[in-house]
């Protein structure tokens, strides 16, 4: 069965599913996006998507195309085509297709461009890697200076993945001026002497999602949560640590740059919080 | 007339060259590219682009997907049937389709996507704004770390565009630690006391392939030329300011953040390496 796959308004088979290559998302990387999870067919989190969606365009000093309710019924529309139980849905929007490439913007009537695909990943929540943790090592955060913007600028996070993979992990720590910032698509959280300890929002780091939504939930279950950067040594010599990412939820980390984290195997902090999340936020799909 | 556009090996009417939406170059700005300059029909720098072209494509362990005489007959056939005099011609190449969005590289035997257009300039060397030159504000280089790879990762350049058409001028001059790297898509150059000032190479610039032939054409011509960087208070008391690209050539600047360069108007520098440079590479165009 081929996917159906949503551009500009309307529902293609994916081999259809084509922009121009005049497209300002193709030739300049002029655009934004957000991936939403699916869980027993409904959408996770997925007012907390369209917020920074929109937050993100504005930043861009971008046109939002379409309303709420048309992204709601298009993400339903793409689940339902495509028989989605678990797995994404992915959304982009760009600036357009102005007919020709120039640095300067379009017409401010050029209409924005928006893709929208999903993934089927039957099983998403029960990942076995949730059991075990994942490896993480870290590198050089090398991206631009704006990762509260959500753009498809993912060139250097792709790189730091396959950093990752060639050295037997499955994902890296981006580090600067000594301190992490987060992981390749997911915020990083350390947990020592019980409290979860995850850098502050800035412009530094993604505002993730499904972080808001875990430290909601830690500090109504009377966790204590600290928002600042740490060092890549403070993360080795932690309890424990995790990421949390729209797809991952929240993933226990085991070890860091092949430094194991407390015994090396998933902390209770990790697992209660995954178990809240997922609980928690079924509970409010859509 | 329409364009005729090239798209992975077809000739295609513009309103029908496109890319899927799985394309790393549209989901993941994973992709590099190239503007040569068309004048009198010649390509000008041709090898040049070429090189850097193979260059930004090792850096990024993406595969070369067609040979030196393919993208040069790609080039020449775009050329006649677009009917282009003076002009540019654009190529993409990204990391393919892989029919599927993952932050991780697809399978090895993926194809590289290979896109090439032309742009129409008519007097693109007789720019009238040569004889008055550019006026450029400073702003804060938000950029990736690694400039010297031309990617599609055009966002930032994109904005500071923006931000100095805003405020009147004509370009913006990126600033990291109090020192100029570069112009939005352009390398940026001082002359004081007889001396061609710009910044040496490494990741933070662009290695322009226009640069390289002004540096050469100026110590034949027995210029002196200082490789370093500089300031923006040294930029504004210098005695000439210009920036080299591919499209641009030389392009004089006669204001920094509104003050005036020396006095104002076209230094005799500027206006010279304008000169060689543009005969020089008429001459040696393919």
């Amino acid at each position: 069965m081929t996917r159906t796959v949503y551009v500009n308004g309307d529902y293609l088979p994916e081999d259809q599913a084509k922009v121009s290559v005049f497209d300002r998302g193709f030739v300049m990387a002029d655009g934004v996006y957000e991936v939403t999870s699916v869980l027993g067919g409904k959408l996770i989190d997925f007012g907390g998507h369209l917020a920074r969606l929109k937050r993100s365009l504005e930043a861009l000093q971008m046109r939002n195309p379409l309303s709420d309710d048309d992204y709601l019924a298009a993400h339903r529309r793409l689940v339902a085509e495509n028989g989605v139980t678990d797995g994404m849905v992915y959304l982009q929007v760009t600036r357009g297709n102005p007919g020709d490439r120039d640095f300067a913007f379009p017409p401010e009537d050029t209409v924005p461009t928006v893709v929208m695909f999903t993934q089927n990943k039957p099983g998403l929540a029960d990942n076995p890697a949730a059991k075990t943790g994942w490896k993480v090592i870290t590198t050089e955060d090398l991206r631009w200076a704006r990762r509260d913007i959500k753009t498809v600028q993912l060139l250097f996070p792709s790189l730091a993945k396959m950093e990752a993979k060639s050295k037997g992990a499955d994902d890296a720590w981006l580090v600067e001026e000594g301190k992490v910032t987060e992981g390749t698509s997911n915020n990083a959280y350390i947990v020592k002497g019980g409290t979860i300890i995850t850098r502050e929002l800035s412009s530094d780091i993604l505002h993730g999602i499904t972080r808001a939504a875990v430290l909601r939930f830690a500090r109504e279950a009377q966790m204590k949560v600290e928002e600042r950067s740490f060092t890549v040594a403070e993360a080795q010599e932690a309890d424990e640590a995790f990421i949390t990412s729209a797809s991952a939820f929240v993933m226990p980390v085991v070890s860091i740059d092949g430094a194991a984290i407390g015994d090396g195997t998933v902390g209770p902090v990790a697992r209660r919080l995954r178990e809240i999340y997922l609980e928690e936020s079924v509970k409010a799909g859509v």
